[in-house]
């Protein structure tokens, strides 16, 4: 059984280990791929932030964060990341993270979702957003240091929330 | 006689009443028109930003910051933001801050410049950007809070600087 909660931060101890093998690859994420413990936290866990997980008969399995993307008078538009164990891919777990994030945002007085970098090579996220709703409304050229690939595109995807 | 250079945190005394009287407008910048002056120095002089100010007659009339765009695979972007004291418009500050910027970007080895927000409706910008090289690479949608006109667009800006 999955459910998604909000994660307290002294939850990371859980969480850590997924965010470490996700931006290892260094193809989703425009996080050091050799990020450290406690600066990976400091991300996460960002006081703008509030951190939700996906929990799969108990264990932490994926995590979100939901945050305004800009400050004052960009406020009322939501960003959201999203982190699955790589050993847990493919069960939907991204897709039943995104759904919730959406309600949530949309709970919380949001008026639209914006992503501000999808690497343009992840198809897998890339078609997921758009079956969800996302439109892609900006192209970044070259602005993905992929670890395998060298520069890539990533895209600004967006969607509004009623 | 003008002269941009690094500006230090003593220096935010100067500094505040322009970012202030920027702000408040809530016409160009997404920052609450009501910042505290804490918070602006917080948001201004980032640990991960290098702060510039232009001086005239050793005064300061503007002001800008320079920093990558996102961490670790994204980082080879630079991003700017740049402020001039309203009662110095017309006098080319924004010009010579941004070309400034530009050239200290390519310096520090940044392979691109992008602008997040610049508001759709803020032509001088705009036009100043776009003569400066930059192009629009995204629209997000009624993306600013714009105090008098309610919603309106946002674009984002790029320029590669090799």
């Amino acid at each position: 059984m999955t459910e998604i909660r909000r994660a307290t931060p002294e939850e990371w101890e859980e969480i850590w280990p997924i965010f470490q093998a996700v931006v290892a690859s260094g193809d989703t994420y425009a996080y050091p791929p050799d990020i450290g413990k406690e600066e990976a936290f400091t991300a996460w866990f960002n006081p703008i932030s509030t951190v939700f997980a996906v929990y799969l008969d108990g264990a932490i399995v994926g995590t979100y964060i939901l945050r305004p993307n800009m400050p004052g008078q960009g406020s009322h538009v939501a960003n959201a990341s999203f982190m699955v164990n790589p050993d847990q891919q493919g069960r939907g777990l991204g897709r039943a993270m995104c759904t919730h994030s959406l309600a949530e945002a949309k709970k919380a007085g949001y008026k639209a979702m914006q992503f501000n970098l999808v690497v343009s090579t992840n198809k897998a996220a890339l078609g997921l957003w758009e079956k969800l709703g996302f439109s892609v409304v900006g192209v970044l050229p070259k602005a993905f240091k992929h670890q395998r690939l060298g520069l890539v595109d990533a895209l600004i995807m967006h969607q509004f929330l009623d």
